[in-house]
């Protein structure tokens, strides 16, 4: 299995109205795209200096698999989304 | 529940000794804390410009028992590694 990990920063100009955007279009995806075995996401609540703003936890079979959820038309429109609202996105992708 | 993530990025000079050292130490911890519900760790196969080296998912009950496992002198002593080996660590805190 794969597990998908991505963190966002969000500008300063971001809204509450454009977040919730976000979480519900990532709501969405696992009822559309059948490559998601495991999808948990949310705002972090810590706010340490070290904390990102937004998490997400995925897991796929294999790379390939993720590979056809990465260009899934729903997962483009959330990037659309995702894209005005963030600084900063880092990933993590594991085995296990 | 709380969903603790955290990634690493290593030191250029960091050995695979030292990650496998880091590794070992964290497979040891949900034996020996009772607050940790989950615990997932690896090393990035992506590798792209926003991946980070290594990544953990783990799950608490809340934030007091994450704040347990923080000061348990097992994760202290995996700190003590952690910390000879990164040069930056980001997190993720979120309820879900």
């Amino acid at each position: 299995m794969l597990k998908h990990l991505v963190f966002m920063k969000f500008k300063p100009e971001t809204s509450d109205a454009q977040i919730a955007a976000i979480e519900e279009a990532l709501g969405a995806l696992p009822d559309a795209i059948p490559e998601i075995k495991e999808f948990v996401f949310g705002r972090d609540v810590v706010r340490s200096e070290r904390s990102y703003d937004f998490g997400l936890v995925s897991s796929f079979d294999d790379l390939e698999a993720m590979g056809r959820y990465q260009v899934h038309p729903d997962h483009q429109a959330a990037l659309v989304l995702i894209k005005a609202a963030v600084s900063g996105v880092v990933a993590v992708d594991f085995e296990y």
